[in-house]
C-alpha cells in the first residue's frame, strides 16, 4: 500500500431504508476502488480504518427520513458512517499527517476521504487498546460522564438505576456513579450481563429484565427506598415502571429509547403524572452537546483507566463483512458489551 | 353570632368515592352544628367560611387511594376541604384574634374548626377583592410563578405556550410571561375564553383547542419557529402535539394533567424522543414546594394588581349548595377564570 496508488475498497452500503428490525440483507458488501491520494488542493484527508463502532443510533439514520433530526439518515446505494479509528494515509489538512491515529466519523469502508477533517480527533492517548476511541474513550464514554454528571447531579448515597447496564454506554454510567459512592442496580437482556454487572462492573444489585413478568415489582425489590436518578436507555414499558419507582425529586436522563427504535409507532408512557406528584425532572441528553468536555473527560478515564479504577468489556467482530450482523445485533441484545467491528490492526 | 353560642353549620360531604367524571351526586349538603367556640386549652382556630375555592387537584383526592399521594384522600362521610378565605370566629392560637382575615386549607361548610392553624395564613393587603386570596393572591397565582420562573427561567422574546390558559393559574401564567417581554400563546376551550386570552390577558394569540382537529398543525401555525416553554396544565395529546413542536433546548413545566383525572387509566404518550433529539427538560411542578417565595410574591403582586398591570378573571357563585356544581364544572371547562364560591362577604 503505497500513497497514490489505487486499490480495491470494500464498502457496506444500505440497500434500502428500514422499516422495523433491520436486516442484515438491508445492508451489502459492495467492491470499488479508491486512489490513495487525496485530490490536489483539497483539506480532505484519507484514512485506513481499523476499528469501526457499532451504534443504536445508527438505525434510526437507516429509515426513510419522515421529521428532521438532528442527524441526517443514510441513502440507500450510499455507504454505512459511523464513528471509528483510523489512521491517516494521506493528508490535505494541515493538523493531520500520515500515520496519525483519529477517531470520529468515517466510512463502513476499508478507506474513506474524509473531507471534514476538523471532525475528527487525534489520538494521542496510546497506552489502551484502541478500539476504546468508540467506546470508553469515545462517544459512549462521554454520554454516560455528561448524561450522569451533568444532567443528573448524583450525590454519594443516592440511589442509581440504568438500563441496558452492560452496554457501551450502561457499563460506564455504573461504574461512575459507584466511583462517587452512589448505590447502583442495573438491568441487562441475559443471564451472562447480569452476572458481568455484579462481578465485573460493580453493581450493587443487577436483574434480567426479560425474567421479570413485574418490572415495577422488580424495582421496588431492588430499590424499596426508591430511585433517585435514572439513566433511561430503553423507553417503553420500563419507563413506566421506573416513574413509579422513582423518589421525590429524582432526575431522569433520557439518553436513549433503544426499545422503541424499530417500531412503527412508539408505545405510549403512561404514568407521567408521577413527575407531578414527584417533582421529577427528566431531561433529554445529546452527546454532540457536550464535546467542550471531551478533553478534560479524556485525560480522567485514561488515568482511571491505567489504573484500573475503571474496566471496560467490549465485543469485537472481525471484518467488514461481520459489521452488517454485529450492527443488528444490538437490538436484540447479542453484544456483550461495547460492539466494535476490526477491520485492521494498523 | 357570639362566641360560644351553637349553630346551624350547612356542609358538603364527599358521598362516595368516584370513578371517571364526578358528578354533583358524589357530593351531599348536610346540616350540623357546631359551637362557636375553640375547645379549652386547644391552640386551634373557629373560623367562617367566606369564600371556598374550586381546585382541580381536588377531584384525585375523591378516588379510592390506590397509590400513595403527596396529598390525602377524602373519606367518604367526611367534609370536603380545599383552600378558602375564612374570617377567625375564635382563636386558642396566639398568632390570630377574633376578626382576623386568613387564607389557607379550610372545610366545605360555613363554620371550621381548624386544628392546624399554623397552615393558615393571615391576609394583611385587602385592597383587592378577598376572594383573591383563593386565587392570584393564592395557591394558583403561586404555582402559576414558580412553574413560570422556577422551573423554566423565561427569558425576553422566547417563545411560551400556555394550556388550559383561561383559567385560574393559565391566565397568570400568560400575563407573567407577556410581562417579561415573551411571545405568549395560549389554549382554551371556548371562543368567550380564546376572545378573552387575546383582549384582556394580552395573550399574542390564542386558540380553541376543541376546533382543531389538528393540535400539531395548530401550534405549528401559532408558533412557525416553534416554542420554548410549554407550561403544562393538560396532558394526554396535546402534550405530545406540544412535543412535536418544541425547540432544542425547550422546557415544560409540567404543572397538571386534567385531561387525565377522570380516566380509569392514563392515555400514553408517545413522543418522548423529542426530549432527546430536542434536549428538552421536562420537570413537575408542586406549589407546596415553593412557599417560601410568598411573601415576596404576594408583595409584587399586590402592587401590580393596584397599579393595573395584572387583572385576574374570577367565576364567583353563591351558596354552599351550589359548590358541588362549580367543582365539577372545572372538567367541562365551565368555568371562565378562577372558580370561587361565595360563602359570605364577611
Ligand atoms: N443521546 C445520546 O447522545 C446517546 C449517545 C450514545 C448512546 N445513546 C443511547 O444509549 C443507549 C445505549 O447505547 P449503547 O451504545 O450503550 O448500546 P448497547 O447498550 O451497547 O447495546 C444496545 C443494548 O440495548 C439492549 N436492548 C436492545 N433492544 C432492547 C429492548 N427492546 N429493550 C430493552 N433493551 C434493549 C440490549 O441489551 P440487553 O441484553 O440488556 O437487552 C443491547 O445490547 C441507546 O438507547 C442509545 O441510542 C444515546
Ligand atoms: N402542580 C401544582 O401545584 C398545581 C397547583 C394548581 C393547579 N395545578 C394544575 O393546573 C391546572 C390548571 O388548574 P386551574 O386551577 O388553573 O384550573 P382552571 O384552569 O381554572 O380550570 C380547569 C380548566 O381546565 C380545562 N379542562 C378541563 N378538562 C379538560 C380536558 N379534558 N382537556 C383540556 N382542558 C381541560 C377547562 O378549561 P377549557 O375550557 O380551556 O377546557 C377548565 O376550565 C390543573 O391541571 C391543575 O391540576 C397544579
Amino acid at each position: 500500500m503505497a500513497i497514490g496508488e489505487e486499490v480495491s475498497n470494500k464498502q457496506i452500503i444500505l440497500k434500502n431504508y428500514v422499516t422495523g428490525f433491520p436486516k442484515e440483507t438491508d445492508m451489502e458488501l459492495v467492491s470499488s476502488s479508491i486512489k490513495l491520494k487525496v485530490p490536489e488542493g483539497s483539506k480532505a484527508v484519507l484514512v485506513k480504518n481499523l476499528y469501526l463502532s457499532c451504534d443504536p443510533f445508527m438505525r434510526p439514520r437507516m429509515s426513510k427520513p419522515e421529521t428532521e433530526s438532528y442527524i441526517a439518515g443514510y441513502t440507500p446505494g450510499s455507504v454505512i458512517t459511523g464513528f471509528g479509528v483510523s489512521k491517516v494515509v494521506d493528508s490535505g489538512y494541515p493538523d493531520l499527517k500520515e500515520g496519525d491515529l483519529v477517531w470520529g466519523m468515517t466510512g463502513w469502508e476499508e478507506f474513506s476521504l474524509i473531507s471534514m477533517p476538523e471532525t475528527l480527533r487525534k489520538i494521542t492517548f496510546t497506552d489502551v487498546p484502541l478500539s476504546y476511541y468508540t467506546g470508553i474513550l469515545g462517544m459512549p464514554g462521554l454520554t454516560a460522564y455528561a448524561g450522569l454528571f451533568e444532567l443528573c447531579s448524583p450525590k454519594k448515597g443516592e440511589n442509581v438505576y440504568v438500563s441496558a447496564a452492560s452496554g457501551a454506554v450502561g457499563q460506564l454510567v455504573g461504574q461512575f456513579a459507584k466511583s462517587i459512592g452512589c448505590y447502583v442496580v442495573g438491568s441487562a437482556g441475559s443471564k451472562e450481563k447480569v452476572e458481568l454487572l455484579k462481578t465485573k462492573f460493580g453493581f450493587d444489585e443487577a436483574f434480567n429484565y426479560k425474567e421479570e413478568n413485574d418490572l415495577v415489582a422488580a424495582l421496588k425489590r431492588c430499590f424499596p427506598q426508591g430511585i433517585d436518578i435514572y439513566f433511561e436507555n430503553v423507553g417503553g414499558p420500563m419507563l413506566d415502571a421506573v416513574l413509579l419507582n422513582m423518589r421525590e425529586k429524582g432526575r431522569i436522563a433520557v439518553c436513549g429509547l433503544i426499545s422503541q427504535y424499530n417500531r412503527e409507532k412508539p408505545e405510549g408512557v403512561f404514568n407521567l403524572f408521577c413527575l407531578i406528584s414527584k417533582r421529577i425532572r427528566m431531561e433529554g441528553l445529546l452527546v454532540f452537546d457536550h464535546w467542550h468536555l471531551y478533553p478534560q473527560f479524556v485525560e480522567n478515564i485514561s488515568k482511571s483507566i491505567i489504573e484500573g479504577k475503571i474496566v471496560y468489556v467490549e465485543d469485537i467482530v472481525e471484518g467488514l463483512e461481520s459489521a452488517p450482523s454485529a450492527l443488528i445485533g444490538l437490538f436484540s441484545g447479542r453484544n456483550v458489551g461495547k460492539q466494535v467491528v476490526l477491520l485492521a490492526r494498523e
